[in-house]
């Protein structure tokens, strides 16, 4: 096999030293941006829905707010016209990602977007291991009502998720595989 | 004509009694809300983007914030799997819009949403005539940069947009004629 210099695999290796420091939420900033600039996605992180409740209009500063109930998740945006949706989950457990991490308004706004055609999913990180799946949120969502363990395991995620490569610039490259994985 | 006591036009004649006070993005917003109650679209109004600077996590209130730089548009969304994007204007004007009124960030990312095949729109409401009009970013963006003009006119509304019908319960039925318009 010819290596060719500039491949995104020469990076690979040096992924996890580029990215030391940087959270799973900046890395997928990161690949949005990616996208972003070679027009493959326009993928955006949702900001946190806040309440302003005094604003000091000479000083343009917000001087009292609360954080309102969030009722999505973290992400979305347009992939080939498609509309997709997504909520990323980090955890430093070795084993498992325990289920309490997935909020129920984050099953109920993925369900909400499957049932008008969209295209959703969970984003989950094993940080010490250096692993990322996605899984489809139908899965987990059926997980969920049929099983009663408190916890998604690597196990089940290998066997169910799909396993997302680092890249040079596109450090979470959840696209890869997606017209793949969901059957379009 | 046989008039079916529960049908949408009978209603039509109370919408503007039965929304009087509402402002155009609550109506949106109701009207959103009818389409996510119906599994007919899922389709959010985005939180303001906000920065916080000081939090008291005591009293769990945020103390010292700032509004950023807002990237992108009002709403966006799912209807049929497909990605919908657009931002809304009221003006009390009766003869046009002032182009000043749309924004140079929210050009960019219609046009972002363009290029990977999403449906990007403008709503605009002329709320002294109780008119709106849908008007599709791509026809937008082909006037600004073709044009000196610094407004659209109600009369090139009329001809190159789509008027927008108030129904009861969804007083801005904008995706009435969507798959018309965006030929899909």
């Amino acid at each position: 096999m010819i290596n060719y210099p500039f491949s995104d695999d020469i990076y690979k290796n040096n992924i996890s030293h580029k990215n030391r420091g940087l959270s799973f939420e900046e890395r997928i900033n990161e690949t949005n941006q990616f996208y972003l600039n070679n027009n493959i996605a326009l993928i955006y992180k949702r900001p946190t829905p806040i309440k302003v409740l005094s604003f000091d209009d000479k000083n343009k500063i917000i001087t009292k707010a609360i954080y309102e109930k969030d009722s999505t998740t973290d992400y979305n945006g347009v992939y080939k016209g498609r509309y997709i949706d997504f909520e990323a989950k980090s955890t430093i457990n070795k084993t498992s990602l325990p289920i309490s991490n997935i909020k129920e308004h984050q099953i109920n706004h993925l369900n909400d977007v499957l049932v008008n055609g969209g295209i959703a999913f969970f984003l989950i990180e094993f940080s010490t291991l250096n692993k990322i799946y996605l899984l489809k949120a139908k899965t987990l969502i059926d997980y969920i009502t049929t099983n009663k363990s408190k916890s998604l395991s690597i196990k089940f995620l290998e066997k169910e998720g799909y396993k997302i490569t680092s890249y040079l610039g596109k450090p979470v490259h959840y696209l890869e595989n997606i017209e793949k994985i969901f059957n379009f």
